[in-house]
């Protein structure tokens, strides 16, 4: 980086994560430069990020968003582009060496893939894209000969924690969990949580769909099939331990027992600036963690029983191929379905559940399987989710009926 | 490693460090070979450990112990060193590339500097030695061109957490202390403390020494100038934090706030064989840590008010030159009479403020200097536990009578 700041584009930049690293860029303009900016449809979020910025381009998915905003945007000397596909246009963006893909959900796999085929080192923030398409995405970025960088907390951590060790050195990866705002509750008493009480997460501040994946375990088990491609270990070497302050964000077991681990207070922007400025680091943002006055971390093991979607998701792992794509579409589905009231809490695990055990795993050998199981898996858990069991199956479907 | 086992030199085989890093090497014949053992005095346990590893050479230091042990430890056809200077000769042993030093006190040196003369890896348990002449060894290693490993689980943790990373990375080393058997005590209820409740250690299997200096906090002291040598970081940038699981054993704070910390069970034979094995690492000899099973880890500040000793180790850090090895000589006299029923145990902490009081610190430029500043500080020491305060000085004395 000796010569000027390196340019980065930030796809979801009016999201949780892409907010939090404008705040990162932001605050070190010698070190890092926006180039181009994308977001689905918050106009005016994006308005203000320009004026702060002043990147080269700005993208809106959504197209009445983009016809509201294009004149402003545009006042401020800045090209704009509207529509489905603009994010993966920007995601080749040129002048940019580093693409953030802050974007949720399985939104995120197409301009992944097109920013790690352009030669651009991706900081990845959106697990779905890795859980949903791990093959093909680790593929492209070895493929094109370029860092796919983890922005999740706990990604982030082992990546860390891994710096200047071998692979023989590692014997186990674990990840920690806050355990959401239902840790040690009944699963009877789960059947009147309301949206509301899932997305208030006791650590960190984070989008709606990704405080219930909090909230069910689910995030965690994305999380560890995430791990999974970025670091290339067999879910029997990926281990999940409950840490309810959030302060050890992911530990590495070596090989004669000794572990290393990260930590830092729950603050999304080290993590963020991290993947941003890797291999150095930049300045702190946060305030320093201060172990005497924490004073107390505890840990304890997962209950799969009262939240089975962490176990669902050991399963898609260990099922491979389509498997993770579809246990993430389903859960997307039934995500949606429980914060628009449509859905008892205790049913987005029910419904994952009955779409995998419909569904039959093929091996991923290109985006249309991926693509076909993500359809085939919205569909089965919009079905499943509308009436009783059915036995009718799509693609991928079970030919036997569920159990 | 790949011609066979690495030959190694146990200094003080037969103490408690010595022992478990017998049991090391015993473990993993494939990697590691005993070349020579050197005991105090302790024969019999030295003939057992012959029988054992079957060395080509053993020490004893002590004259009496070495005629009564020489004829059984021939008749094992091993060569029989005997003696004062016995150690040290061992040191520069041929066929050995690395020197574990696991002698107790400023005795163990002689054989330190020996050993990186003479071009050997010195895996370095002695930390007297780096507390009293760090300025030498250091110089020395960095002159021979070979490497100083710690063996203490501070140390060695701290040095796995920077492993692969750039010192310009590095903020702040932060070492964890149990607290020792009095922690939260009040400092009046110290008076009466016995020989046999200090060296009840809560984690930790040690020595009687070591065992009184971590429950005055004087060994978390030593620790910080030895961590000063070994890192090259100030005392402004070393701090401890108390933690009485003795399952973190370190952690580095990284210039964005983020922490990386080494955590294992407290068992001295993963730092052992680390320190035997780098860069690589051994097979697991010890059980893994399950953090769930342990359940809480805490932290607090360390107490001065009550253990003055942590206090007055970073006032000779900081006062620099031969202070460390007075700080250090000192220590070893009263502790030595607080075992012998001598001295009460606040007495530990008033003997070495004492000496330090009136000690005027002079620059380290060679051994003669720290040899003169321990004989100065021992007799200091004694003189100030046989009676009240003198105002006569020795060599590096204070003009000033003491306060």
């Amino acid at each position: 980086m000796g010569e000027g700041p390196m340019g980065v584009v930030i796809l979801g930049s009016t999201g949780s994560i892409g907010r939090q690293a404008v705040e990162v860029i932001a605050g070190m303009p010698e070190r890092l430069r926006a180039v181009a900016l994308g977001a689905a449809r918050d106009g005016r979020r994006l308005l203000e990020q320009v004026r702060r910025l002043r990147p080269e381009a700005v993208a809106l998915e959504d197209p009445d968003a983009g016809r509201a905003w294009r004149p402003a945007l545009e006042r401020e000397g800045v090209r704009v582009l509207v529509g489905p596909g603009s994010a993966e246009e920007l995601a080749t963006w040129p002048g940019a060496e580093r693409v953030l893909v802050a974007i949720t959900g399985a939104a995120g796999l197409r301009p992944t893939l097109a920013a790690l085929r352009a030669g651009r080192d991706v900081a990845l923030a959106n697990k779905e894209s890795l859980v949903a398409a791990g093959a093909l995405v680790t593929a492209q970025a070895a493929a094109a000969g370029v860092r796919l960088l983890p922005v999740d907390s706990e990604h982030s951590a082992l990546f860390q924690c891994l710096a200047g060790r071998s692979p023989a050195e590692v014997e186990r990866l674990i990840l920690t969990a806050s355990g959401g705002p239902f840790r040690g509750w009944r699963p009877e008493a789960l059947r009147d949580v309301t949206p509301e009480q899932a997305v208030r997460h006791p650590n960190w501040s984070m989008g709606a769909k990704i405080s219930v994946d909090c909230a069910t375990l689910m995030n965690k088990g994305l999380e560890v099939i995430e791990a999974h491609w970025l670091f290339g270990l067999p879910a029997s070497r990926i281990g999940v331990v409950v840490h309810p302050q959030s302060v050890v964000h992911g530990l590495v077991e070596l090989r004669d027992g000794a572990m290393v681990a990260v930590l830092a207070r729950p603050d999304m922007r080290q993590p963020i600036q991290y993947a941003l400025c890797y291999p150095e680091r930049g300045p702190r943002l946060v305030d320093r963690l201060d172990l005497a006055a924490v004073g107390k971390l505890t840990f304890e093991e997962p209950d799969t029983r009262t939240f089975p979607c962490l176990a669902l998701a050991y399963r898609a792992l260990e099922t491979g191929g389509t498997a993770p794509a579809v246990l993430n579409a389903a859960n997307e589905e039934a995500v949606a379905a429980f914060l628009a009231g449509r859905l008892p809490f205790p049913g987005i695990a029910e419904t994952v559940a009955a779409v995998l055990d419909r569904h039959r795993a093929r091996p991923v050998t290109g985006l249309d399987d991926v693509l076909e199981a993500d359809a085939w898996a919205r569909e089965e858990a919009r079905a499943q989710m509308a009436g009783p069991p059915r036995t009718a199956v799509g693609p991928g479907g079970a030919a036997s009926p569920p159990a």
